[in-house]
């Protein structure tokens, strides 16, 4: 029997052949462009199997490629056997992105010998990386003077996707900024229309869930673990503009929801009523745009209505809410840590289960713990905490060759079952009123190899010396990422993610602008912003560690040299300290580990039971 | 009496005034946009009396302002007083750089209201810097509105600058293979005529000086401390034609050098033959040039010549000489490290002549040192060594608080006398047939402040921190420039100049395209490249510390985590532990230390006379 994948692909190349395409080009996005996109847009896991959540497709006649990046390799391996689908790797230094892959093979990809006629679901793919496609024809060496035809086909796949998911509509709550610290709407606004003011824009068209939801205070859960509503907003000095399928959907238990937003003048207009409301605006007046988050299809539309305008009205560039999103106020920083205790403290009740449980499992007294039922237990645990919104992602629980899949997906089936040796490694975290949380511990299960041990150390090392970094003002991720990785470079080891990513407030946990990873990205770390510190080590078929606190940006005085900034960790959940080679430690690097695991039990023991007390007693004994 | 400089800006004004020129902007740059320019091209120097090399300046009806770097900060400010040119300052978190500057000013320079008239030298700025210029003013909200338009005059400053040296012409030698090491100019041709066709350029102008001198591997005089020619290089796949004022000054010594060029075909025409010669290139082949070294004056007649073309023949981007020439070949790292013992060997002998001068002096056995004798002293000795061909630059011999100017320059009447007492420093370098050197020093003369004692050691852990890096392939400066740093940053200290620069093959002290340092450069650092690491501290008044060494890339074994790279450090010469607080030394950096000084002594013991041996013995001592 066909492999199933094989055969939506070979179905995908009847239609190929019909419209005179060369390429089709999928991804695994949104309208808005969104990192994780609800079901309905998992077009690039229908076609191939992979459920990875990095992937691009690109089939042509002759070759059906996926591209993705260093974290899921060996997932995507495993996947797409049989679907006759390539591995393309990214973040590999040989890596050929697509667009460059494109213009390399564009002789043998084209039927007319002159142009390649790419075809997209132009709803899901952002301006952006269509330009940088069309950049790649641009260089005429590497295309061999071949063009790029873009064929901007919106929900491409509807035709052959028979049961495709519908668009999600699910219910809407309004933040209370007493709640959740957060400014209020109108203020939020006001700013927004400030920074509109002073750079000459007119209309802004926010693209981005995330920036929505922000702006607007507002949450949904149109996209797991994303409380996000799908949407567009549109602002200018006169109006505010909601462009959702909740304009008579509200959360029942939030019907005053719509007289909230009402009564800050902003307008619930039908999603569909985006394109109508662009093409009203004066032809006079300018609108920004971030192609980053703003999809090819509205792009072409905007690019129509100002087609005729004299000097560009349409101004791109990053949108300005990235930022006032990232930089977390006094108010949420105080929640936050709250949250964070509360969430540790679930995390610690886990983690004492976790070993209750293995132990009696190896002496026979209960059934093997398996990975799946690890996730439920911690998922149970964080459920129990107020505010508790559902999780900020799905639960990685991997014990030993597991883990070395930085993305594991713990199945319900079959998973792998905990032994009283080795490693475990727990990624998880909760979307809360008050803010989102995400922590990675990797514990030992019993006793470990030395290269265990070993791997185990040097990943401490790095998210310490992260973490006891200080910095000048103006600093960005990327110029101290290498404080992470050194320990492991030093041993000739490394790991091919990024070491941080922003965190939202009751957001996604990913966000931006910020980040701390090799990549150039010349965003500084300001005070009140709130990223990971997750260094790890994979080793296939062996084991996998990563070490993940949350920190936050926090001054650090001034002096004649300047002004200076250092973290805070906000994680508080003991670091296990049995597997810890301690010669490896430096002096500060091992005081520093003594000192927040007794930070840990200060402010979690007074939460406990006598009995998880003495548990964490022992678990943060100075080493 | 006006201030000499104060009245030659009220002449520049008269003439902007006839002109009706809005700004009058100079820099310290020659045509070929070099770093360093021969007299003739210090216009900012002739006009604001300021002798730093990093300068540029913008006069306008009623401000004169000079643009520098941290590096010049405390020497502007002493050398503009009575001038009436204001500071502004680059390199800080607050700089406005002269294109922002300008667009923001735009409306208060400009004499009719809508346009600003920006004259400037247009054989001494690059394109790169003037399309910044009309960069700043394609952003309407800064510019207020306001355009731009650049008034080119070349040599702009002849009608006020009567005595204005003419274009220099020393003597040129070709270099031999067999001596220098490098490739045969005939392969150098050959590897970019391949790489041009592989690229599809049809002629490239190479108009950076180290690149015409590498390629051609030819060396002059035209420039202190930097061998070059004044020249240009134009090169196709039939031709290669060298513009230089040389055509029939060979130096007498190599008077064969013409026919040594002639019989690798290089036709040597007259430096003013250029344009003519740019204008006989078919029309319909394409030219490449490199914006950051084209001076405007040649990209306005390119733009003229390709004007009528119908797509772009005019290429741009980084000239592929720039890496050809920083990746030393086996034979050239081979004569370096030879090169490096030399120049060592005489550092040691100055630093010996240094402490017994000073011990005398205090002693009342002689007159004080001052830091021009010291200068001369290592000047004297570096000559002695074969294959000596000047200095890489000016040296800075520079005595407590002289030291905290980064760039300091040491003149020979009333220069600071060094006492038996704080900190010295030394940064000097040789040219050499065999190789470029470049060295700092900070030896302590006597008795150490607490506060000296620890900004040397903080600084020497950040040197050695650097030392010992390990990374992989394809990881740039940028992304190791914080292990310097970082042992400053905890201390809250910092330096505002770069870690490290590339240095040539007996050419430019300083070349790229690599350099280690916070801004970002995506160049990867690879195997072969020279580097120079020098962190260092500065503290107005009181004391300057930086410690460099020059390390070189090599490979560092191949594992399952990728490619190594690591560095091997080419300076030798001993670095002084009497002012090391050893107790902030990590084990791991002590070591480094001492096996370091116990290198330094292995090697160049063995060239030594018996004193001098007992007294490196005991200078690299272990602690």
């Amino acid at each position: 029997m066909e492999n199933i994948y094989a055969e939506r692909i070979s179905r995908l190349r009847e239609m190929m052949d019909s419209k005179g395409w060369d390429a089709v080009l999928l991804n695994a996005s949104d309208p808005h462009c969104s990192e994780y996109p609800a079901a309905r847009w998992k077009q690039a896991e229908w076609l191939s199997g992979f459920t990875g959540e990095a992937a691009s497709l690109v089939i042509t006649r002759s070759h059906a490629g996926l591209w993705t990046d260093t974290r899921y390799f060996i997932q995507a391996q495993s996947q797409l056997l049989g679907t006759g689908i390539a591995l393309h790797k990214l973040r590999v230094p040989e890596q050929v992105p697509i667009p460059q892959w494109l213009a390399m093979e564009a002789r043998r990809i084209s039927a007319s010998g002159s142009v390649v006629r790419i075809a997209l679901d132009s709803l899901c793919w952002s301006v952006a990386q269509v330009q940088e496609i069309q950049a790649a024809f641009g260089n005429r060496e590497v295309a061999d003077g071949m063009a790029c035809e873009i064929v901007a086909v919106p929900d491409l796949m509807d035709s052959l996707w028979q049961d495709r998911p519908q668009v999600p509509c699910t219910p809407v709550i309004t933040l209370d900024p007493e709640v959740s610290g957060c400014a209020t709407r109108a203020e939020k606004i006001n700013t927004l229309r400030k920074s509109m003011l002073k750079n000459g824009c007119d209309n802004i068209l926010l693209t981005a869930l995330d920036e929505i939801a922000w702006v607007l205070n507002i949450r949904a859960s149109d996209i797991d673990y994303n409380p996000y509503c799908i949407s567009y907003l549109l602002i200018s000095q006169e109006s505010v503009q909601w462009f959702s399928r909740k304009a008579l959907s509200f959360d029942p238990d939030t019907l005053d929801s719509y007289d909230e937003l009402a009564a800050d003048e902003v307008q619930v207009e039908d999603y569909d009523a985006l394109i109508p409301a662009l093409e009203s605006i004066s032809p006079s007046e300018s609108i920004f745009v971030d192609f980053s988050s703003l999809n090819w299809q509205v792009y072409e539309i905007l690019c129509d209505i100002y087609a005729s305008s004299e000097s560009s009205l349409l101004l791109s560039g990053k949108s300005p809410v990235a930022l006032m999103k990232a930089v977390k106020n006094p108010r949420e920083i105080a929640l936050l840590k709250e949250t964070f205790i509360e969430d540790g403290l679930a995390e610690e009740r886990f983690l004492k289960w976790l070993e209750e449980s293995v132990t009696a499992a190896s002496r026979g007294e209960r059934p093997p713990v398996d990975e799946w039922e690890a996730s439920l237990k911690l998922s149970s645990l964080r459920k129990e905490i107020d505010g508790f919104r559902g999780e900020s992602f799905e639960n990685i629980s991997a014990y030993g060759p597991s883990a070395a899949l930085p993305h594991y997906v713990t199945s319900s089936e079959g998973s792998r079952k905990l032994e009283a040796r080795g490693l475990y490694l727990v990624d998880s975290g909760g979307q809360y009123l008050t803010g989102t949380t995400d922590i990675t511990r990797t514990v030992p299960l019993g006793p470990c190899t030395p290269l265990e041990k070993e791997d185990y150390t040097l990943v401490l090392k790095g998210m310490i010396e992260l973490s006891m970094a200080v910095f000048p003002m103006g600093t960005a991720g990327c110029q101290i990422d290498v404080l992470a990785r050194e320990p492991l470079w030093k041993a000739r080891r490394n790991f091919g993610h990024g070491t941080g990513h922003g965190v939202g407030f009751y957001l996604g946990v990913h966000e931006g602008p910020q980040d701390i990873r090799q990549n150039f990205n010349s965003q500084a770390l300001l005070p009140g912003m709130v990223t990971s510190n997750e260094p790890g080590i994979y080793r296939e078929g062996q084991h996998g560690i990563r070490h993940e606190n949350i920190i936050l940006t926090v001054p650090d005085g001034t002096n004649e040299f300047g002004e200076w900034l250092c973290f805070e960790t906000l994680t508080c959940c003991h670091i296990d300290t049995s597997a810890v080679l301690v010669e490896l430690l430096s002096p500060e690097q091992r005081q520093w580990l003594n000192d927040y695991n007794a930070r840990v039990y200060a402010r979690l023991s007074p939460l406990m039971d006598e009995e998880e007390r003495l548990w964490l007693a022992e678990k943060t004994r100075a080493i």
